[in-house]
């Protein structure tokens, strides 16, 4: 039921535009918006303008093409490198300064009494960052809400989420992840990391900022859907690698959601972290100084991480249920931006009270050691020489912490301490995620998963003979934190490759993978990754990777949208504007038939008709256009640029010195091209005819009315398709299958199910 | 003109079976044979039947099936690893018992003289073991010659390499490989381990040995081409992780060269490294323990790095044009068994005629330290407690002279040991690569590169000043190995993971990514990799990743294979025995029509056709099939299991009681379908007819004539087509594509190429 719904942050007011067309729907009395998402198109429009561009292009033009990506990719890369670094130091110096400032207050109001006022100005520093964050997310850009790693998930894979790669996401992403980490949220700044490395390569790769109006008439040929996604997915990839400063798990974290990305993008990929000057060491590091034995062999880790079994996962699962329950509540009763921005607040109050007081209610006092780590030690009600151990998780940014718990010596922490610490912290992370503040999930996991191993560690240390000798507390950090992320995100492949290169020791390797993968196994038992949670919850038609193991019964003909609207070859420029205008359709393909009353002069190849068929062909009413034979497929985008410019039969005849439509018009109008009301069409002109050969691709992907769902979905999945027409045997479009007709078929734990998405 | 021959040791004689079809050519007076490889099909056969049984499979049928797939590939792993042990085993005891005896009699000779017998034993004792390996891979299994790993490439991409996944190639392969290894070959052993584990899953994955007729009943759902492929991208996964000790490594190995793998192959090939309880620490024990700067930044190593570019790649290029060179020279001279094993004899003793030559003729001693890590240290002419550097590089197996060579302090070679033995090594390498020997290439490349990689450092220590401090002679041979190995084969990501894992430290992930992208830039702007070269002069279609750039000039109607042989539906035995027996066209792929001479019984649904057509129809005569309107597709295997059980209209009506024919019978016949030969069918039995309705696959892939050769690829490479069927506008039959007429465009350097591939 709740797939229904979908996450009204993105949308900021409900306006129909051609980016994306939003209804306002009632379900169960309470007033949700349903967003309907648009497809992007991975496969190209190889109509007759785009074939003469590549057969006129030498082999030496591939080859400056060639370059010119190599190019981008290295801007890419720089110009990521350099907004991680901003992040990081901006973050870095606001974090500091209010530390600074409360620790001040702490010690000024230990000695005297009155610590109540040093808690009330830690919260009132925490909201005042994090008001200013949400307040830009919530009433500037609400796409830069949450981690972005969904929604370049999304678009990956091929929808568009409305505003997703634009600039000034881009700005508050960035604006809004300094605030949220310096506030004090139990947020990371990976997940935006990622996003801007998204951004910046959409921008970059297009060579002109639409928002600024500003075309640098660079980067031409890259201005289409297939093209631009390519950079997208080395962006995310350069933002990994920014973020986790890990060049190798780059490619192995973008390649599994775009399964369609074509393999050169790989060696595009690896420029960008090569590329980079400015490597990120957050995670390398917080964690290169492991004082963990380098030695044992493999098989000695194995066994360790085998006892971390029975955990992984189950608390991972645990968050996401809770989140996801959290979400529906909020999508419900929290879709208003000013209780956006109060919840946020409120988010950052709490955590500053909760932290405060388990910091004063611990009696865990260390030795302050000489080669003493800690940031901002807190005295508070320890002997001199003493400092808080409750502190350093609590009092400090969620990086910091991650890295004490990695590679303090054995004994810093108690196992009280911990689990305290691993009870609050798992809640305020899952009340967190989700805020409308640019905020990533990565580090508060790690810091979760961190405390609770470490914990482990202490315990088996105790309870075992000779314990002490062999469980590393610090190890058993690194499990527990490679579980936890597990568990909530479910990546296998891509974490283990981020967590060897972040923390630099390879003999890690194997027993990350094995926890990783008993992690996702035990999760998926129960829920689904927190990422695919909110892609579902936001009803983003999201194929994955293969269609539903027990849908071989349906076939394209169930599946199918039926009937469709079709052109002419030949069409009346009125027929178009009207189908185009219908709101209530808003259909983006539309096939191109040849009509079956054929004249003469339309009789051209490459559609001969044996003639012999002319006598009976004429017979079937004209009035039926399903009943036509296809012969092309054509775009909403690509008539409006056919209709802005003109392009009609008559205007041809009348004015031969009028330029010849070029792919160029088209790319110049993408990726916004106009909606069709804001083009002026006369009354004379609606009785025009448009011929639209030459635009329309005519060669699109057909299938059988009998293929099965796999068969259509693996052809829809490995093309990166957008519209698939489905024929009957005598080739006449019957019917048309769309990602959404494909992603509402899912499968529950009882078999297939038909979610009922909000249609078109 | 060269692509034309075909690498002759795959075939033991000319015999034309069902397995592959050769045909003997004169081409340039010289008689060569043209194999034709058979394309494997990553595209089920969605017929009746098989859509019967998928739909009657319940949800937890496919629960089983997933967990069967993880208990195949925890059985993979588990073999894989025990195959490689034994291989390291054998070879370490082999190659110490002979090292053991020539030194034993060098010592005994270097005193009285007469060192010229010493030769002659190391001589005859390599050449003995060679004789051995080369034997029975000559005569026995020639598919088993070489690393296997083209052979794995080829397969993964969709060419049936004929007897690569076999027992008897296994057998041959894994005594072969320890033979060639102990006979003192410049030869690695980890590409046969490879081939191993993709043998090891194609077997275990059936659940039964053809060869050894046992049938264990299990396992039947995976008995096809689509599962099998899984299994065996999976085994070789575990091959890499057995032969590097580098589980995350095969991932990015497996995945480039099978882009149509459906992902959760992904997490399929993650259990089989991470279930081998045997870990092979070949490479990662001996660079393990390199005594490099392990703290410094890795800015710092970038730097050092780039120091490497002019050299990386050119090396390999030259590597691999010499043996492109050496190999026509194979083919066209040494193609009979005998020779070729007195070649790989000629080799292996030349190999210790020059070893011997140049530890003899060196004098560069070094002392014997006390931490001295030499397994045959010899002193020859040295002062007492000195050894001879020379031998450390020579007398020993490759592996062994890679690890000194990576971890032996500075000073322990002199440069003019290190050129002399860079250069013979060199070429012995490049002359031994294809002999008809079990052997890989990766050691001899890593061994080449570690030693002018660690000369380049001597030298750069040498002229820099300052230099002796930062130039770590270790680091650099790390860095040439890795630059020799890219240049030869041409991979980044994987072996930059693999390399990375091997030596177990992180810090050296992004410059050995920069040299092996560079080693592959430059190389490629030569030569293409080894293994391309290999699979290219066994004329394999083997389909890159993309249609060449500027191949959109070309269309299905150019590519396509025409006319193509159809069936009807209800088709004449007698004409199906005639189209398999005919060995001239020998197709595999046949479209099946629906007749335009329509009688009414025939007029089933789903094949509709509109009664005001039928009065034309009839018009069109029915000697050309290829006017039929497709209905289906049937494979040449198919017909031969429904002729084997006699699946005719009239013998079903007469036998009511007759079994049904389920898809269990198919699986049974499968891989060796038994050639049409050996099906008897009576004259009574020709005149019969026979329905493929049930059988054919009923939704075969279809495009349009006029669709371009990149979007004919992209489909074909995208799903892992075998055939293709171009069809006119009205749905009938007019070509047929398959994977030759795509692999023959290729790039050159001047744009598209056309092949002349020998036709089928």
């Amino acid at each position: 039921m709740c797939f229904l719904f979908s996450w009204c942050t993105f949308i900021k007011s409900p306006k129909s535009s051609q980016g994306h067309h939003v209804s306002m729907s009632s379900i169960d009395g309470v007033k949700v918006c349903v967003c309907v998402f648009q497809s992007l198109d991975y496969d190209n429009s190889e109509n007759q303008l785009f074939l003469e561009e590549e057969r006129r292009m030498s082999f030496l033009g591939f080859k400056c093409l060639e370059i010119s990506r190599w190019v981008i990719c290295g801007l890419i890369g720089f110009l990521t490198g350099l907004i991680a670094c901003c992040i990081d130091i901006a973050v870095e110096n606001l974090a500091g300064v209010k530390y600074y400032v409360v620790k001040q207050n702490i010690e000024k109001f230990t000695e005297v009494g009155g610590l109540s006022i040093s808690l009330i100005l830690w919260a009132v520093l925490n909201s005042a960052f994090v008001m200013v964050g949400a307040v830009i997310v919530a009433f500037f850009e609400p796409g830069a809400a949450g981690s972005g790693i969904p929604q370049i998930k999304c678009y990956l894979n091929g929808v568009k989420i409305p505003r997703v790669v634009r600039l000034k996401t881009l700005v508050v992403k960035v604006c809004g992840v300094i605030c949220s980490v310096a506030g004090g949220l139990a947020v990371g700044k990976e997940g935006p990391m990622i996003h801007s490395g998204a951004v910046v390569a959409a921008g970059v790769s297009q060579g002109r900022s639409t928002s600024l109006k500003k075309d640098f008439k660079i980067f031409e040929y890259f201005r289409r859907d297939t093209e631009k996604r390519d950079f997208v997915s080395a962006g995310a990839a350069a933002g990994v690698s920014a973020a986790f400063g890990a060049p190798v798990g780059t490619h192995c974290t973008t390649c599994p959601s775009a399964q369609h990305v074509p393999q050169h993008n790989m060696s595009l990929s690896t420029t960008c972290p090569s590329a980079q000057h400015v490597p990120q060491h957050n995670m390398s590091h917080s964690a290169q100084h492991v004082p963990l034995c380098t030695t044992c062999p493999t098989l000695h880790n194995m066994s360790h991480s085998a006892q971390h079994v029975p955990l992984c996962g189950l608390l991972g699962a645990l968050f996401n249920i809770l989140n996801y329950w959290l979400t529906i509540f909020r999508i419900r009763y929290v879709h208003r931006p000013c209780l956006q921005v109060m919840e946020a607040m409120l988010v950052a109050a709490v955590t500053a009270t909760v932290s405060f007081a388990m910091i004063y209610f611990s009696n865990d006092c260390q030795p302050l050691g000489p080669d003493q780590s800690e940031d901002y030690p807190l005295q508070l009600f320890c002997a001199d020489g003493e400092y808080n151990s409750m502190a350093t998780a609590f009092f400090n940014t969620p990086e910091r912490s991650v890295r004490s718990l990695f590679h303090n010596p054995p004994g810093s922490y108690n196992p009280l301490t911990l689990s305290l610490f691993t009870l609050t912290y798992f809640f305020l992370a899952c009340w967190t995620y989700g805020l409308t503040v640019s905020a990533g999930v990565f580090i508060p996991s790690l810091l979760i998963g961190a405390a609770w191993g470490r914990l482990f560690g202490i315990l088996l240390a105790a309870i075992t003979p000779n314990g002490s000798v062999w469980a590393v507390p610090g190890k058993y950090a690194l499990m527990g934190a490679a579980a936890q992320l597990g568990g909530i995100v479910r990546m296998t492949l891509s974490l283990t490759v981020i967590m060897v290169e972040a923390t630099g020791n390879v003999t890690y390797g194997l027993p990350i993978m094995l926890v990783l993968l008993t992690a996702k196994i035990v999760g998926d038992y129960f829920v689904e990754g927190l990422y695919d949670i909110h892609i579902k919850l936001q009803s983003v038609p999201f194929l994955h990777l293969e269609a539903p193991a027990t849908s071989h019964w349906l076939t394209a003909r169930e599946v199918m949208g039926a009937p469709v609207t079709c052109f002419n070859r030949i069409e009346k420029v009125g027929t178009i504007v009207d189908v185009l205008s219908n709101t209530s359709t808003n259909h983006n393909g539309f096939p191109v038939i040849v009509p079956l009353i054929i004249s003469e002069q339309s009789m051209t190849p490459p559609f001969f008709i044996h003639p012999c068929f002319l006598s009976s062909l004429s017979l079937i009413p004209s009035s039926s256009p399903q009943l036509g034979k296809i012969c092309g497929l054509i775009l909403r985008s690509q008539l409006i640029v056919l209709l802005k410019h003109k392009v009609f039969v008559e205007l041809a005849r009348s004015r031969l010195t009028q330029r010849k439509l070029q792919l160029k018009d088209f790319r110049d109008a993408y990726p916004r091209f106009p909606p069709i009301q804001s083009i002026h069409v006369s009354q004379d002109e609606r009785e025009c005819m448009m011929d639209l050969t030459e635009f329309m691709n005519p060669t699109p992907y057909t299938v059988p009315q009998e293929t099965s769902l796999p068969r259509v979905f693996k052809l829809f999945r490995a093309l990166g398709l957008r519209h698939l027409v489905v024929v009957d045997s005598e080739n006449r479009v019957v019917g048309l299958v769309t990602r959404k007709d494909l992603a509402r078929y899912h499968l529950g734990k009882h078999g297939l199910e038909e979610m009922q998405l909000a249609q078109t």
